[in-house]
Parts: C-alpha cells; sequence; structure tokens
C-alpha cells in the first residue's frame, strides 16, 4: 500500500518535471529571441569542430542586434557591454544549432572563456560576461552553467567589445 | 636461479617506490599547506565541469594567503607574482578536490592557461606562473606536469595579479 | 550493367583520390618545410599532454626561421606578423610530430587560439593568424580547418609578436 502511493507520487513528480520542463528552443522563443543564421569564416577556419561528445565553438562576437564597438567604459557602458555579450550568447547558441540541430542534445556548456575589450585598470570583467552566462542559463537551465573565466583584452577582432569561446558537450 | 634474482629485485623494486610515494595530500601536509574551502560563484556559472575523464576548472585567482593586486613590475615584483601563482596553485587544487575527493584520482594535470596582470612591453610570463607549475609538481609529482601558455593580459577581475584557468584528467 | 559501371566509376574515383591524396610529410616536403627539432621546457611543464584522443599543445611562438619581436605595426608590419604566424605554426606541427610520429595519425587539428602581440585599438588579428591556419591547412587539408580564436594580448614571453595554443584529435 505504502509502496504505490510512493510510486504514484514518484509518477506525478515525474510527469509535472515534464511538464514544466521547457525544451531550449521554448526558451528562446519565450524571451523572443530569433537565432540568426551562422555566417560562414572566409578563412581557413571553421565555426565550430566536433570530437568526440565535445564541440569546441570558436572565438564569437554579437551578432544578431545592434551593439556599439570598443573598450568598455570607454566606448561603451558597462550595460551596453552586459548586452553585447548576452548577442554574444545569442551568436554562440545559434552556431550550436546549426552543428547539432536539436538544441535538446546539448548535455552540459563546459566551458565559456569570455574576453572583454577592456582598458588597463579595469575590473569587472564578471559583470560583462554575465550578459553571456545569464543567457545561456536562461536557455538551457542547469546544463547551462558552465566553468568560466572572464578576462581583459587589449584589443579583438574588428573592435568588438566581447569574444567568447565555447566547449559543449553532447548527448551521444 | 637468476629469474628468481631478478623477480626479487622486482619486488624489491616496486616495493621501495611504494614507499617512497606520496600521496598528493601527503605532499600538501609535508609543504605545510592547508587548502582553503572553496567559494561559490554568485553569478550563473560554477568552479568546474566534468565531462568524460576531463575536468574543465574554470579560471582561479590567488587564494588562502595574502597577496597584492595590480600589474606585475608596477604594483607587485617579480617575487611577490610568483607567490601569487603559487596561491592560485592552492586555490585551484582546493576545487580539484571538492570535484573528486581524493586528490589521488587525478590522472594528469593536463592544461595550464596562466594570465598575468602586466604592463605592455612585459616579457617574464613564464617566470611567474612558474608558482603555479612548481606547486603542482610539487604536489602531484610528474603527473602535474601539464601543457601551458604563460600570457600577458591587459586586465584581470578585481585587479587579481594573476588568473590561471586548469583541464585535469580524472581516473575511471 | 548500369551497376557495374557505376561501381567502376566509384572504383577510379577511390584509386585517383588515393594517388592525388598527399600525407602531411609530403606536403612538409613540397613546401620545402623542414621542421626544426623541438625544444624541452626548462620549467615545469610540457610541451603537450594526451588525454584519450586529445593532444593538449602548450603555446608556442615562431621557430625555424627568423623573425622580428614585438608588437604588431609598431614593431613589424602584418606581412611579418603572418610570416611569424606561420612560423609559429611550423613549430606547432614540430611537436605534433614529436608527439605522434606519423602526422597521418591527425584526425583534426580541433582548436587554435591564437594570441598576438599588439597595441590598443588593434584590429586585425585574424589577418595575422591566418599566418598559422593557412600553414595548417596546407599541412593537412580539411583536417588542418579548426575552430579558432584570434585576440590581442597585452604583452607575450620573450616579446614574441604571436604564441598559439592548440588541442589536435588523434587517430585511436
Amino acid at each position: 500500500m505504502k509502496k504505490s502511493i510512493l510510486l504514484l507520487l514518484c509518477l506525478i513528480s515525474a510527469v509535472g518535471g515534464q511538464l514544466n520542463a521547457q525544451t531550449p528552443e521554448e526558451n528562446l522563443a519565450k524571451m523572443g529571441v530569433i537565432l540568426p543564421a551562422p555566417s560562414e569564416p572566409v578563412a581557413n577556419y571553421v565555426k565550430y569542430v566536433r570530437s568526440g561528445n565535445l564541440l569546441f565553438v570558436s572565438g564569437h562576437g554579437p551578432c544578431g542586434g545592434e551593439f556599439k564597438r570598443g573598450k568598455v567604459t570607454q566606448d561603451l557602458t558597462l550595460e551596453e557591454a552586459y548586452e553585447a555579450a548576452r548577442l554574444t550568447g545569442v551568436c554562440l547558441v545559434a552556431t550550436i544549432k546549426s552543428a547539432v540541430g536539436d538544441l535538446g542534445k546539448v548535455k552540459r556548456i563546459v566551458r565559456l572563456f569570455g574576453m572583454v575589450n577592456a582598458p588597463e585598470g579595469f575590473t569587472d570583467q564578471p559583470k560583462v560576461i554575465n550578459g553571456a552566462s545569464d543567457f545561456l542559463t536562461a536557455v538551457f537551465g542547469e546544463k547551462g552553467k558552465h566553468a568560466r573565466a572572464a578576462v581583459g583584452m587589449a584589443s579583438l577582432p574588428s573592435n568588438i567589445p566581447v569574444e567568447i569561446e565555447l566547449v559543449v558537450e553532447i548527448e551521444d
């Protein structure tokens, strides 16, 4: 008798979990994010390489929205840089989707290397890169939480304010 | 006859090796290092993510001791920066231990990415990052020797003098 | 009848592919590149660590040829920096060969992290790092195309103009 109640509770909880669970695609839709079509590199490199279950994603800058170029605090505010990091997250998710098709195959965002175009003495790299970390967690939930470094670069290509590299674990 | 002597020598050597071998925890104790309790990140990231046998460890700064902030040669000496890199190594080992429990499970420190907060024209990044490399080798022996890059950053979070990211291989 | 013609065409195409295919060593010879003997690090780190099928290669600077030190645009031209990146590629391939013996065992260059010693405001990191990407693709063909980041550093060891870190997938 007790056993069957426990079993029932388990079933309810499992079904409930399923009902509440959102796919990454549903989360994107809920946020009103439309993934841009990933551009193709024009040089001898690619947007990502998969090796076993790991997807190594190239350094990405912001895309899919407007952003200011230059150095945080000098050319754009902390808030604008946070938004640029969010747009970099959008861009990274677009590339992951082009690699795996269904974002539900993402098992874990493993490593995020966040680079901020910042003047000497800048100390708020984490507040900038949070823009991408918050976005990835909104899309993938707990699976979106990653090992991270957020650091300050002397310069970045095309004077983008943020560049981010990822390692992602994919389901078999 | 000769075979049995060889066997005996092998046994003695094996037992001798075992007796001399120190666990990483014993090496830490011998050096008088007490691992600090790892802090929890307050944002949407984590201290480490394990994927298969690889542990990806977030960028760490120094902890578990006093250190100076700022740029090497401007705000702290090379010797002080070496010590800050050693304290970053202490911090990384504390995080690895929190991830795997027994440091004997570390099969290899695979990759160390060492970032030094340094002025333009600084050239001694390797001498600074040796503080962490020497520490990891003292703790893990040959297993502590890693592929490495030691480079100069324009700025680091909270103006820490050193930040280090790791990839570690864990036993099955 | 049609089937056998198709089979014949397949065979011809397969044999033709084989005949045209060059080994990485043949490609190096064709380019007149002689791999320098890799130097041994003098500190507590190593040139590479293999973990499973992944080879993590330490940050390398240029070798096997003359190059200028310093910051791109200030101390050397974009063309000279491209050549320094190419020489860094030579150096990396020498290390990969010392690790695996036969370069034919390289399944894929997975990740390239390209660091350029550059002044603030520099924006052409990709044009510099192309020196290494073009070289790796010339040696390994499609297998040489990698996920990539090309970024600007405040300073690099010994004032080298370029430093590059790799992850390489090796055949079982």
